[in-house]
């Protein structure tokens, strides 16, 4: 395994989309799989699966291929969902509350330990057997719950200052559900170049409804056009 | 222009990604961009965005880059984003409200026309100006009102049999929310080498919450590996 000092989003975007027809496969009680199966499943070429999978080690025999629970547990390990992660959402209106119910984040180790809004008419509610909390008391609730994520489900326009606050109460990932991108500064310095310090090793992914709507848009205008992918290749 | 018979869906995720950031350099009323620009901004090479660009015709000036407005325009025009989309929404949950409801989609012509959805405590709801129909309904619906494409925020066991019938509605287009794999093929057939005709031509792209999930838990666990990109990139 050589030293690597980064990894293409794209390679980890694949990885996530080989861990699903693995778990597919599993379903099927397929026991072998091999990177020409995994690249044909995945639309992508063999070479490019085990160029990705090289990033991280050796998973396979040659020519015996991989065993499809072996290789599932070491992409579950790699991608790092063979751990717990505590959870706070800050925003907690239809969208907030449709993740806290989304299906299956917890057969990921998601766990929801908190959730966070502005709105007097949520605070003090209860979704999902939790307490929603003013986003004021963030900091307070981090110095005795540890938290691993915030998930951003507030309006577009309060995404910024709302990341801010999950990266000064000392969270270092986010997921932003606004279709905004987040930009890793200190709000009332609004330096990008040199954002300030609590955001240093902060990661932002983004889970985009507008560009899925957009791919949408160009392949229904473009059948002919789709390529024999799932998500994505190169 | 070459005449292309696929082109990958990175490639068309990185217009989306392009047109977002001529979008902020328009905001910003930056009249004048560059491959390299555009390259840096996206994380990926100047190679790369001019490939990109050339599956679709020649955009720039050699030498003088492009022009923001006229950029943003053509990929308005390739992604077809430039026209309106009647959009029905199967599943008015949270999830379906949330998108019903999420902000910017009316900035890109995506119209709302119908909700659907099979439960009697929506049926007859006003969600967002429209009344929630049985979904019963949907193929007696696209025959007064015209539907370009489908968004499923169903439960996921309920997708696959969702996506059956806006197919056989004759909707070409569906925008997957539920953490599922569609499946080309009719749902009694189960028959996915060779699908039902219905299923010719039809796109899906999936809004995958968990894949952003995973990619967070990845880069949150090794922040270190994170690429300067801001989506992807090979």
């Amino acid at each position: 395994m050589t030293r690597v000092t980064a990894i293409p989003t794209a390679t980890i975007s694949r990885l996530v989309t080989y861990l699903r027809i693995l778990e597919g496969l599993e379903t099927q009680e397929v026991g072998r799989t091999s990177s020409s199966d995994l690249a044909e499943r995945a639309g992508v070429t063999a070479f490019q699966v085990r160029k990705d999978l090289a990033y991280f080690g050796r998973f396979g025999t040659r020519g015996m291929g991989y065993l499809v629970p072996v290789l599932k547990r070491e992409l579950m390990r790699v991608l790092g969902l063979n751990r717990t992660w505590n959870v706070v959402i800050v925003g907690v209106g239809r969208l907030g509350q449709a993740i806290a119910n989304y299906p299956a984040a917890g057969d990921y180790q998601f766990q929801y330990v908190g959730l966070f809004d502005v709105s007097p008419e949520l605070i003090g509610h209860t979704v999902r057997h939790l307490t929603v909390q003013h986003v004021e008391t963030l900091g307070q609730f981090v110095q005795t719950t540890p938290v691993d994520m915030g998930f951003l489900a507030v309006p577009p326009e309060r995404a910024q200052d709302a990341a801010q606050t999950l990266v000064e109460a000392g969270i270092r990932g986010i997921l932003n559900f606004a279709p905004t991108v987040i930009q890793p500064r200190t709000a009332d310095r609004g330096d990008v170049a040199d954002p300030g310090d609590e955001w240093r090793g902060v990661t932002i992914e983004n889970v985009d409804f507008l560009a899925g709507m957009k791919r949408l848009a160009f392949y229904t205008l473009n059948p002919h056009l789709k390529s024999a992918d799932l998500e994505e290749q190169e």
